[in-house]
C-alpha cells in the first residue's frame, strides 16, 4: 500500500506519520508532501524529502491523507477520486456532502460502503463530542445537547501553538508580547470565545461545524444542539463541558455503565481528567458525569477531553484506514 | 462611618480598599484586619497597620466587610449582628439563609429592607450570571439555563494567583514545575474541571452555589439550571458560556436591546470580549448573543466576562454599601 500525506510537516500531518509507525500500518512506501519543497520528515528510521504536492506527484498513491487545509483538498481531491484513490481528508471541504460518509469508527462505522473512496475526518471537537454522546444516545436517546468547548492552540495548527508559546513566555517573563496574528485576541493568560470566523447570525464557523457534523455522525438530523467554542491556552487537548437531555428517563449510574463499556472511551468514574493528562492519548476521556439537580432523570452533565491532534484528527484518520483494511476495501 | 475590612491583605480585601477610595465612599475611619497582625495596607495615602481580627477590635465599626473566608465570618458575624453593625460578607456562610437577602444591586435591589443588617455577597460566577440573565428574564422569561464557566485563578485568592504564575513561569521557561497545592491539578497550560470540592453526587461545591444562588437572586426557585465550573489559566476575570431557554418566543435583536439598556452591563453587539480585556472593569461584559439554529425563538446562547475580584466580589460588596447609603439605612 503506497501512502501519501499532504501537509506532512504540519502538526496533524506529523502525527499521522507517527501513528502509521506506532500502529504498524502496512505501508509499502510513504510520500510526504507539502505546499512546497521543504526539508525532510522521518518515517521508520529514514529521512524522507518533502515534495511539493501536485496531481502528477500524487497519482501513484493508493491512499492519500490530507492534513493541509481546505486549499490542498479542493485542488487535488477531485482528480484522485477520478483515479480511484482512497482519500482521507482532515479538511472541512467535503464533510457535509450527502453522498460522503463522515466516520468516527466507534460511532458510525456502519455507514461505510465498499464504493466509498472519500473519507473526510470530522471537526476535532465534533469527533470528541460524538464519541462521548454515542453511548448516551444508545442507552437513553438524545433530545438536546448544549456544549461549551475549551479548545487547544494546536487546533489552529503549528502556527497557533507557536503563537501561544511565544505569548506565554512573554507574559511569564514580563517581556513585550507579540501581537496576536493567528488568534483574534492574545491567548496567553486568556480565553478567546471565537474559533474560526464569525458570521452575520453571530455564530462561528467552528460552532456550525460542531452542530452540523454531530447531527450527521449521530444520524440525528433533528437533534437540538447548541455550541459555544472557546480557545484556551492549552497545547493539544480539547475539553468540552457537555449538557444533554435524553429522550427517556435514565440515571447517571446507567449512563456511567454505558460509557465505561464504550469503545474509544476511558471513563473516569471518580475525580477529574484535564487536557494535560491526555496529551498523546488516542482515547476520548470522559469524567464528571452527573444527573442534574432537578431530579427529572433526563438532564445530565459531563466533561470530556481528548488530544485534538490524535483522536480529534490523526488517530481518527488512521482508524478510518484501519477500518478499510479490516473490511478488505483496501488491499494491504 | 467607621468601616472595617476583615481580610484586608487578601485579593478581595485589597480590592475593597481600592474601591472605597475610587468611589469616594464616606469613610471616616478605616480598620484593616486579618487573621493575625501582618504589615500595613495603604488607604487614602496613609499606611494603616493590619491588626488581628477579634470581637473586641471589631465592635467600634458601623460597617464590617468580610473578605477572609468562611472561618472569619462564622466566628465574628453573630456578635456584630447582635450589636447592630452592618455586615457585608464575601463568604458563602450565610448566603442561602431564607431571612438573609442576597443582593446584586442591578438584579434585585428591591429585596432590601430597612431591618436587614447582614448582606452576603454572592458567588462570583453567580453574580456575573445573574447580571447577564436579569434582562433576559425580564424580556422573555427564563425557563432553563445551562452554564459552563472559565474561572480565573484569583477565585482561589492570592494563593491561587501565585500558584498559576509560578506554574506558568516554570512551563514557559522549561523549569521544574511546582506541585499543585491550591488547585487539584496544575493550572498552567491546562484547564481544571473542578472548582471547590466534589460531592458524592458528582457535583462541585461551586456548581451548587452557582445554581442555588442564581435561583435565589433571580427569584426563580423552580428555574432549571445546570452548571459545569472549570478553572482556566487566567488572572482575575471569569468567563461564562451561557445557554438559555426562554419562557416566551423572542429574538436575538430584542434580547440585545434589553442587554444594551441594562445597568451594570457593557453589551458588545459585534465581535468578542475576553477576560484580559475586562481585568479591572466594574462591569459585566456580554457578547456573542445569538439565537440557536433550530429557529424556535426560545433558545439562545451568549458569552459573558467580568473581573471576579471586582464585580464578582469587591465591587458588588461596595455597591451594597452604596445602596444602603442611598436608601438612608446607613448614616454617612
Amino acid at each position: 500500500m503506497n501512502v501519501a500525506v499532504v501537509g506532512a510537516t504540519g502538526a496533524v500531518g506529523e502525527t499521522i506519520l507517527r501513528l502509521l509507525e506506532e500502529r504498524n500500518l502496512p505501508v509499502a512506501s510513504l510520500g510526504p508532501f507539502a505546499s512546497r519543497d521543504r526539508g525532510a520528515v522521518r518515517f521508520r528510521g529514514s529521512a524522507l524529502d518533502v515534495r511539493a504536492a501536485s496531481d502528477d506527484a500524487l497519482r501513484d498513491f493508493d491512499v492519500v491523507f490530507f492534513a493541509g487545509g481546505e486549499d490542498a483538498s479542493e485542488r487535488f481531491v477531485p482528480a484522485l477520486l477520478e483515479r480511484g484513490s482512497i482519500v482521507i481528508d482532515n479538511s472541512s471541504t467535503f464533510r457535509m456532502r450527502g453522498d460522503v460518509p463522515l466516520i468516527v469508527p466507534e460511532v458510525n462505522a456502519h455507514v461505510l460502503r465498499a464504493e466509498h473512496r472519500l473519507f473526510p475526518v470530522a471537526n476535532c471537537s465534533a469527533i470528541l463530542l460524538c464519541t462521548a454522546l454515542r453511548p448516551i444516545r444508545d442507552a437513553a436517546g438524545l433530545r438536546s445537547v448544549w456544549v461549551a468547548t475549551y479548545q487547544a492552540a494546536s487546533g489552529a495548527g503549528r502556527a497557533g501553538l507557536d503563537e501561544l508559546l511565544a505569548g506565554e513566555l512573554a507574559v511569564a517573563t514580563g517581556r513585550a508580547e507579540p501581537e496576536p496574528a493567528v488568534f483574534p485576541s492574545a491567548l496567553a493568560r486568556n480565553v478567546v470565545p471565537q474559533v474560526g470566523t464569525l458570521d452575520d447570525a453571530g455564530w462561528t464557523s467552528e460552532e456550525r461545524k460542531v452542530c452540523e457534523e454531530t447531527r450527521k455522525m449521530l444520524s440525528l438530523p433533528d437533534l437540538f444542539i447548541s455550541a459555544t467554542t472557546v480557545r484556551v491556552p492549552v497545547r493539544t487537548a480539547h475539553g468540552e463541558a457537555i449538557f444533554v437531555e435524553t429522550e427517556r428517563e435514565t440515571s447517571a449510574g446507567d449512563l456511567a455503565s454505558a460509557l465505561e463499556a464504550a469503545p474509544g472511551i476511558v471513563f473516569h468514574r471518580d475525580g477529574i481528567v484535564t487536557p494535560r493528562d491526555v496529551e498523546g492519548s488516542d482515547d476520548v476521556h470522559v469524567a464528571r458525569l452527573r444527573a442534574s439537580l432537578d431530579g427529572s432523570g433526563r438532564q445530565f452533565a459531563l466533561w470530556c477531553v481528548g488530544d485534538q491532534l490524535r483522536k480529534g484528527a490523526a488517530t481518527n484518520a488512521v482508524q478510518i484506514l484501519e477500518l478499510l483494511l479490516a473490511r478488505g476495501y483496501v488491499a494491504a
